[in-house]
């Protein structure tokens, strides 16, 4: 009786982790990660950035590259590269390798098996072309491989229903899949970046904040200890956490495997007030 | 009863369908073939090639690209070049287009779900790079997603398990697919291409040899009415027939719709002696 609640306890526990580019561009660090991950021992998801190798590619075609507030301009062109580089080169490979480590891994875009639904992002004065902004996450196909024992690899495209990819940022990809699955199973988001968490001190690598509430979140903007890039970053942490995600951590990637597998402490704990 | 027996027989068949070059490379022929694939009243698997877009592409980028025997040289650049295009560009595109079609699209390389596993063409005196093998097809990621109506679209790239993406001939791997799932279902493979079917005259679009079996393939080899590029295409289809698949129509695709949901006659029909 004991042992079998313990069980189903674990199977409803779905790890989300979200990656960036200082992990995928960086060969050596993304191989090391690779390794951890499989190890994970729970239900698990992973969700990448593109990284640098869609700008890359677009200068080797000569491709202008627009970014306005973080955000790539998005034009034919740009589209098809992000499609090529984010759900091929970079998903593929990272597939491959989960293999080689005996991680069943299955890659998805949001346009696969209508996994994510959006429409192209409405702005009054800027057209950020094909740049899409959520409608909806389906997430039985997720349900479905986790139930199959096939680990989710998710690529930060979505679509629009009428025949159209669109290029849609991956932190809020990440964000909004935590808060859907949420709503049926215990989420842990754990937001990989390249500090050790959020620091008190910028400077100092270890002046990590072990533990955030969501309304702390504000008096630390005020006192410039959220800042600049970060500020996104944290608003997607804020939105996981008041939608229903139980906690996100915001560490590492190097520590992931040591904070699920051995309840390690690493990395910025955020929960709700 | 009697619909008892006509509905598992339904759910029973596998439509597997190929498409080349010349729907892929040409947005208004794919664009009307996605219409009817979707419309397709069966079980139904998509394999792509990948065009010329993995040339033009390559070209862009200053890689040359080398072929022996029709088949791609493919050095680690070209190897990243047909990730991109195969399993990104090409693909996706096609999954956003089925969607808005309402037929809920799913897009898989070999490596996903560990669904073809092969080995690198070791070849006497050609180096042929990162080009797939196969070893051995697992069907069960297959079936699962027909059993939940989600439609497969497998792109034509394969892996070693030892964390390697390998380019593997679309052809193959429709072929090899067909044989695995033959194994436990009714399996009708069509292999499109650019002509109405196999011709006894090649300057006659109408003179298309109707009905085939695997004996008179030899004969016609000889008559020199199989020649050519034709020969690898035929020897693929035999393959299959004499592996357990039980019908090939050799079509346009096109025709695909009006054979598969109207028993229409189009193409030509290869079948076992």
């Amino acid at each position: 009786m004991y042992f079998t609640f313990i069980k189903t306890f674990a199977l409803e526990e779905i790890i989300i982790i979200k990656i960036g580019g200082n992990i995928i561009d960086d060969e050596q660090a993304l191989s090391k990660f690779l390794h951890d991950f499989s190890a994970i021992n729970k239900q698990k998801i992973l969700i990448h950035g593109g990284g640098k190798s869609a700008t890359d590619l677009s200068k080797q075609l000569n491709i202008e590259t627009k970014q306005i507030d973080g955000r790539r301009i998005t034009d034919e062109k740009t589209l098809d590269v992000v499609t090529m580089v984010y759900a091929g080169l970079v998903n593929k490979k990272i597939i491959a390798k989960l293999q080689a480590h005996h991680c069943n891994a299955l890659g998805l875009t949001g346009a696969d098996a209508n996994f994510i639904e959006a429409h192209k992002r409405n702005h009054a004065t800027i057209d950020f072309g094909f740049v899409g902004d959520i409608d909806k996450v389906n997430p039985e196909i997720i349900f479905d491989l986790l139930h199959k024992n096939i680990t989710p690899v998710i690529a930060p495209l979505t679509h629009n229903k009428h025949g159209n990819l669109l290029n849609t940022n991956a932190d809020t990809i990440a964000s909004s899949v935590a808060v859907e699955l949420s709503k049926t199973k215990k989420v842990t988001f754990f937001y990989c970046f390249e500090k050790n968490g959020l620091l008190n001190n910028l400077h100092d690598d270890y002046s990590i904040i072990e533990h955030v509430n969501t309304t702390e979140i504000e008096q630390l903007k005020e006192k410039q200890i959220i800042t600049n890039g970060m500020i996104p970053k944290i608003d997607n942490i804020a939105n996981a956490l008041n939608n229903g995600v139980e906690k996100v951590i915001l560490c590492n990637a190097h520590n992931v495997l040591s904070i699920v597998n051995e309840n390690a402490k690493f990395g910025t704990t955020f929960t709700l007030k």
